[in-house]
């Protein structure tokens, strides 16, 4: 099992609405407002890497109003 | 009280008006147009984060021409 | 209570260390390694923004090993 | 009279007392601690931009546990 | 006098026509194409620093394809 | 022969597309899509810095999805 | 197998020796130096995620002369 | 003939001598303070991409108090 935190920019105005949308897809624990450089920070889980790059490229960018997306892979050393 | 300055870039050629429109909030202390990586700074007051929050998703992003906004929450320690 | 998500950047080498010793500071419930621009997140809770403040400049800015902590907020909008 | 606002990063764990001593500068408005990318935001005036320059470099930047500022000069459009 | 470097971000496939629109620009000294973070870097002189910012916000940013400007101001100290 | 790695962004979702379309390229020798604050990393080839700077502006820059491209200039010092 | 690129950043005039050294590490198949903001690019690979981490964590930012690295993983989507 | 901008970012309090210093170094055309992300901007010239990546690591970085260069080839599309 792969772990992410999935940083996102929104467009302005956006933030409520794709923090809500985005904490709904299946392989998403937890996705919340933030303020700072990042307008919503998810943390998401995925069988491999590819599966994980899927899941943020083909469902996550796929939600309106995201402009930006960050994967910072969980590693453990 | 929690205070915080709103860091504000905006679309090419609108920062005047952006300043402008963005001081006139309820809420919003001040509101300048600066050099640098940003186009705006304001300074801001809410009674919590979230009404923080509010005041800037909800108001402060409303503005026409604002591209990104990036909150520095003052902190007393 | 206020929660946030805390960025840390580490010096070199230093990322598996740090995450260790920042995971067992009171307030912090959750920190991992990560790859990207970050080496390690953060989630913590505190009572109000000043002691959020007083934990990431007192405690875990206190880690050595750390060189950079970016804190985003949470907000419920 | 030139204003700006001056975006200072500390060293970890630095950021309280720097913004006290900045803001013990003449020609420094404000100096207050900050949460998000950086420490500490401080507003200045100045005769003209050198003299803006002179007390940045000279004054600021010599306070110690400062790691970068970023001046963002206030115009008046 | 005031001058100034202005590093300019485009849209793709734009920056040839920005940096020859912009260096026939009253004010602008030169303007080039370049590699790396900014797609076009350009030296600028104006009266006042407001005159600087006019410059910036109502010419410059007036060409079209220009997507954000950074102006870092030239301080002799 | 000039070399260099061009670290791409593009608009979300598109990631996949552009490193197929940017890898038929003349020129380009690799092209691949990552996570990370970029979205595709080619390696390219041409024979003076101002053909890499063509090659980039003209072909790369107008692949549809991009919005952004960085070009780091292999250097053999 | 997971393959990544490690945009790295070195001390002022460490380049030339760290991309000699990086190189030679087992598992990295290139190392270059580079213009831009990154003074190295490395292209490695690994068995899993979290031995790329070992090797990058461990291995690679053991280097002297090395003041970060940013790790974009190879996905294939 | 390559030229380039090199973006300078130097220790707190060192812009100043900086520019002068890096100034005197044969084939740096301009070195001057300037405001902003970085302290320092110079223009350079050198015979080949290779020998502009020379000038930059073994001699701009050598100067005392540089703690980051960054490298903008100026191209002619």
């Amino acid at each position: 099992m792969v772990q992410a935190y999935i940083l996102i920019q929104t467009e302005v105005g956006k933030a409520a609405t794709v923090a809500e949308t985005v904490g709904a897809i299946p392989g998403v624990v937890t996705a919340e407002d933030v303020t700072g450089p990042y307008d919503c920070i998810a943390r998401v889980e995925a069988a491999t890497v590819d599966e994980l790059g899927k899941l943020v490229i083909a469902r996550i960018q796929d939600v309106p109003g995201i402009t930006r997306t960050l994967t910072c892979t969980v590693v453990h050393v």
